[in-house]
């Protein structure tokens, strides 16, 4: 029996404005710096020893993970920092208001492009600032493997490789590990592990800066699921 | 010509009450924490970007890396985590007063077992609750490969192996690089560069929390350096 722990974020500047954030790079808000000594604090009391971090590139992931490991004495241990971890991409959407847009667009269409498990958001061009391969966090990836915009499928299907090809085989060694994500590469996480359906996987939320424990068997399916 | 930023973690808590320090993770002071936001300041200020960060174990030095990487908004770079990198061992003398052991031993032991390149302090048992070799931070390593207390030599041959091996490769690579470290490990990286003989090392004095950048010849000697 494998155990793994995943936290999502704790709550961004831009979650408390109401913004579609995406890959944005904004910081936690003061509640979302509270909520990540929570975490850190919740897992000490309950002794959780890590071996190793899973991270996104995005500063209120690692601020998150920063935070909970500086309570537990553990920052240490090494951090694999990716953007297949980043947040689903949201396009031409970044930056935008969701009240504004379902004013402009509809509800539907909105809960459409935040729920609907195959809908892309409007595309970014590629010369705008807000596609990666415009920014210098990215520079290093080919340009073609970076998203113009993503809908929840187009997550779960950059996420998974990852899954299979870096974090099984450290789990499969018997590290202790975290994930230090966001909410929609969590979830694609969560389907995965939990075999949810494409069309249920869009109900599923994972609260912010609450550690959530998977208890995995040898296939690495859950059996068993809590937060702390 | 290669371009190399070394960083002396900011004033620790420790440093403040003038205990013998090493391999004890005490935590920085509000000073320190100020030292290593401004050292972040000035990299700005001259456009510093870099692509890979070396840190030891200790928090002193994790926690100005960050402070420092995220004024630069570049926390995400990958960093290697290296006990290599940490601070001299003390051995017996960890947490003792400078003082007291001035007046205990004499100021020529003290200056001695401070500034003797070959001299060893007083080494702990392998017992003693403060030998790495006890503590879950180093139990992926060999207890013999731990220190039970080191001279300033010991330290340059533990750390020499892995500039060779694990930094020099990267430099070559063209990488920008930033190593956040301690006075006797950054120490033994400059008598490297500078070709600075066992006896001249120990007047070398480094600043906590100021930016050291060298600028390095194809053989990776030091051409020139300065101040941030």
């Amino acid at each position: 029996m494998y155990k793994l722990t995943l936290l999502r974020h704790g709550e961004s500047e831009w979650n408390k404005k109401n913004l579609f954030t995406g890959w944005t790079d904004v910081p936690l808000s003061e509640n979302g710096i509270q909520e990540a000594i929570k975490a850190g604090q919740r897992l000490k009391e309950n002794g959780f020893q890590f071996d190793l971090a899973f991270v996104s590139y995005l500063k209120r992931s690692l601020h998150t993970l920063w935070l909970t490991l500086d309570v537990l004495n553990q920052l240490w241990i090494p951090w694999e920092k990716s953007w297949k971890l980043n947040e689903r991409h949201y396009g031409a959407l970044q930056g935008l208001n969701k009240k504004e847009m379902a004013e402009k667009y509809g509800d539907d269409q909105v809960h459409l492009w935040r729920r609907g498990y195959s809908t892309k958001p409007p595309l970014l061009d590629n010369n705008d600032k807000r596609f990666p391969g415009n920014q210098r966090m990215y520079n290093a990836l080919k340009k073609d493997e970076l998203p113009l915009g993503e809908s929840l499928e187009d997550t779960v299907k950059r996420f998974l490789p990852y899954w299979n090809n870096s974090i099984v085989p450290e789990i499969n060694k018997g590290k202790q590990i975290i994930i230090s994500a966001h909410g929609n590469s969590l979830r694609a996480l969560v389907k995965h592990l939990e075999s949810i359906s494409d069309e249920d996987i869009s109900s599923v939320e994972i609260p912010t800066g609450r550690p959530l424990i998977y208890e995995l068997n040898e296939n690495l399916e859950a059996e068993n699921k809590y937060y702390l």
